[in-house]
């Protein structure tokens, strides 16, 4: 097939990359460095050295004899480009990662909200907009989160994949059944931006049968995959900085440079997981096996594994010997949750799961032990706030809304 | 109160401010001349003839001694004047009407949408952020449309006012009961920017406690209210256009020109009205009864009844002797739809409305006649298609996609 990666240049991008490629796949990237130029801004970097993209691709075709294209376009912004590229590229499926994906850089400032808001919804309908201008018949296979559910009504069944059936009082007395848009329930702006994605696919699915599928991701832990892993060149991004960081690679940053573990508030929040190799695989699975043309937007849970922070911590304990650090929390969140999602269409379609117990080991020795020189410890706490210092303080005048030490 | 109406120089947002300056209240207007400019680029213009800002402003402080005072911003562009703005002037309450809000032209083209969906969530979100941003505790008055719902689920009750509340399975078999957002289902571009602004307001409410109203608007028939009547220079737009113009004040000029009126499909469509004098005086309502701190979203109904649009032809016929004519339906919609909607909120804060029987044959005589000289009738037609050329084709050999003649 014929496969453009928008935001291929990412940390979920270029794995997904490469692995199509390795399948046989026609690949092209398009990316315009947001991710890299968050870098320069944030001054922060990834603890893994990567190599430009040019280098990466450059290694690649010399290990495989494969090329990847590449078009410098910001999706969001230059329309024209990206219609002009779809037109010319006609590809049977667009995986969409261009949008800015982290929810502490989304809570930073007024300014990086606009940013996200702007950009991620930009994105997604400038890529629907355009195949619908383009008159193209195109899979979009797009990144959600599992956060745009939210944690679910209290008591209620596991998350369900996508869509929610519900019952409702009829007009006659009688009840009514409906299945329905799982209620979205977003946590950040930056998740806020992914319900709003599903709306925006939702009407065009409708109206123009675009067809699409939405992957409701888990937190992705990880660094490589197998092709990432053939050539330091083609290593894959590790964040642990305060916005970018997921929560185990920063314990496993942590602990390799004698750092406590920090755990925000109680570590009592449950969160679902997946291992980027396992990403890079659903993806596979979900272009292979496209939804029919007139079926409604399909949406799969892309998690395998659910922990509570608390839980990962010890376990990164255990191997490690690393401390744990209690520290306020800086999100507006409840301080413990369950959670349980369905996650069988993946299943189905034969992803054969890694868990944390298989390659937690790995990670800790050949990723965050072998590069923690280049760690910054500065850039460990996370210094975005949920709500401003002004309502956090008269809300509870008791509260810290210091950055832990 | 200190209010700021935010497209204070549009179809709504004039009205609106004319009466809340009336009701003794201090009025700013920010506006950026959108709604003038659509006129240009369409080469279309009211039916009414309407005065320049300055001058209508210049107007009511002559008939009145009240001065209204006015700021050209773009809301969705020049966040950081908005934040200015809203930081020196302090307003108790924002009225937000400065989002494009025609369905047709939502529908135009790829450069129409995209506008539509990029100026309508970015005005919504700086007004959000700006509000946080400065600190300021004030309610926003949202115009949203009865277009957010769709037309419910088969067999349910009537439109709840913006909550459902649904029973779903539990985890131990049991039925769990919780109240969600209604499931949206827009049926444009432009419906769909309301479902979007619904999912902002809702983040940003509970996440930093900002106070909103969100009135689920009708379709908007009549012209004037007691205070754009007072003088010709006050006078309210009257759009007939095929994008802008609403269905009754269509129906209304083409009678008065010997125009069939042009019913889209069947005209078995059930559509939501309310007269705009209502409207002024429903924001009015919502203003000075706000949301207590902490509350969620307030959702009301802003509709007084319901017709089927092949009746309001009838009606229009009966009043005017003018003929119907149906023409292809240009949106995807269903031929014909059911609708009935609670709005007892506004109706218990004192709202009295004024029904279609009570006030059409003024439209006609002191509107559609006594302007008709201004119409041209090469802007009756609507242009814009729901489905691009080339899918209508392909679903329907036999569908014509010409426009009426």
């Amino acid at each position: 097939m014929r496969i453009l990666i928008l935001g291929g240049d990412g940390f979920c991008g270029w794995p997904t990359s490469l692995h199509l490629s390795a399948c046989g796949h026609e690949v092209g990237i398009v990316d315009n460095f947001a991710r890299r130029n968050a870098d320069v801004e944030l001054e922060a970097q990834s603890l893994t050295p990567i190599s430009p993209l040019g280098v990466r691709l450059e290694t690649w075709r010399r290990l495989t004899g494969r090329e990847i294209g590449f078009w410098r376009i910001d999706v969001a912004g230059a329309y024209h480009e990206l219609l002009a590229l779809l037109s010319e590229y006609r590809p049977d499926a667009v995986v969409h990662f261009a949008e800015q994906r982290a929810a502490p850089y989304s809570m930073k400032s007024a300014a990086h909200k606009r940013y996200t808001v702007d950009n991620n919804v930009n994105a997604t309908h400038n890529l629907l907009c355009a195949l619908v201008q383009g008159g193209l018949d195109c899979h979009v296979v797009h990144l959600g989160t599992m956060g745009v559910y939210g944690y679910g009504a209290a008591g209620a069944a596991p998350l369900p994949e996508g869509y929610l059936t519900v019952r409702m009082d009829g007009a006659d007395g009688s009840e009514v059944e409906q299945e329905i848009l799982y209620p979205a329930s977003p946590g950040s702006v930056y998740h806020m931006t992914k319900t709003l994605d599903q709306l925006l696919f939702a009407f065009y699915n409708r109206n123009d049968e675009i067809r699409v599928t939405d992957l409701h991701q888990g937190i992705v832990w990880g660094t490589q995959t197998r092709e990432t892993h053939q050539h330091e060149r083609l290593i894959n991004r590790f964040d642990y900085d305060g916005d970018y960081g997921t929560v185990l690679n920063r314990f496993l940053m942590q602990a390799a440079i004698g750092h406590p573990l920090t755990v925000h508030g109680t570590g009592g929040q449950t969160r679902a997981f997946i291992h980027i190799q396992d990403s890079v695989r659903a993806i596979q699975l979900a272009i292979e096996h496209p939804p029919q043309h007139g079926e409604r937007v399909r949406i799969f849970n892309q998690m395998t594994e659910t922990h509570r922070v608390i839980d990962l911590a010890h376990i990164v304990k255990k191997l490690t010997g690393a401390d744990i650090d209690l520290v306020d929390n800086p999100r507006n969140e409840a301080p413990a949750n369950d959670l349980a999602a369905d996650n069988h269409q993946l299943l189905d379609l034969g992803l054969q799961p890694i868990t944390l117990e298989d390659d937690l080991l790995t990670e800790i020795t050949d990723i965050a032990q072998r590069y923690k020189d280049r760690c910054d410890p500065d850039k460990i706490p996370c210094t975005s706030r949920w709500i401003t210092a002004t309502r956090a303080t008269a809300q509870s005048p008791a509260a810290s809304i210091a950055a832990p030490a």
